[in-house]
């Protein structure tokens, strides 16, 4: 069976478009100085687009365990309800695999993204993805996405094909 | 004029549990495992209560620069179209002054919690708060409240009191 190597690229507002939002300072439309001075705003960093048909935004935390290098793909998700959201609580880069909406898409359009500290994402809904991948250490992330009634989760499985993610 | 000092308490979910939530993983009422056992979910740590007059759930980040102790409160503030949640985007801690909806509050009704680092709030909806109090060093947090139009931020000013936060 061929095997299809996935190399990362660097997280970009312009590169990760199709796919989200990039969450960081540097990627702010606006900015303004609140709290008599005291801060600044880096405002309204992601599309929150959460169905309200029986659903709601809700925050959670994920703690995710690191994945060794190089990782098989196996599995693809997308939410077809709602964004989700993920910001890391501490200074770090993790991985992000995603692919266009639409049909479970093939290996060669997937497409991986490496953060650097002080980044995070929001997945636009219907985006597929691969589930979290953690570098280094148990990693906690802050998740905004849509809780409530309705099916919210679609899988695709790549058992039967050889998808390596490397460095 | 008579000196009001206000200490610091620890933050429990049931001391602030007048006031709305406190977001961390010893908190939350449910988890459990995805990503085929790569992470654990905590689960709707936050209760997001954004009225929908035009309004939406939005994202940003506050970058907040530390404040020396003891630090004179002149200002509380509120937001009757939404709660806000605050999650420091680094192991830190931070102060939290509140107090109860309604009327401005009076200075000896004002309560102060510190937290540990993994540990961020949301304050309901309508409960009176200080512009955040980050120690030690400049630190974001992640926002998440409401965006869009309407009046949104009330302000009570204490100008004329010698309020004191202490350690």
């Amino acid at each position: 069976m061929e095997l299809h190597r996935l190399r990362t690229e660097a997280l970009t507002k312009e590169a990760f478009a199709p796919f989200g939002d990039v969450i960081q300072v540097a990627e702010a439309k606006s900015h303004f100085t609140i709290n008599q001075g005291w801060a600044e705003r880096y405002h309204d960093l992601a599309t929150i687009d959460v169905l309200d048909d029986g659903g709601r935004p809700i925050l959670g935390i994920v703690r995710a365990e690191p994945r060794p290098l190089p990782l098989r793909l196996r599995i693809m998700e997308r939410h077809p309800r709602g964004s989700q959201a993920f910001v890391p609580l501490q200074p770090c880069s993790f991985l992000v695999v995603v692919a266009l909406p639409g049909e479970a898409p093939a290996r060669e359009d997937f497409r991986c993204f490496r953060t650097v500290p002080g980044q995070g994402v929001n997945y636009a809904r219907g985006v597929w993805h691969h589930p979290l991948i953690a570098l280094e250490r148990s990693t906690d992330f802050l998740v905004m996405d849509r809780g409530g009634a309705g099916a919210n989760c679609d899988e695709a499985f790549y058992d039967n094909q050889q998808i390596w993610l490397e460095n």
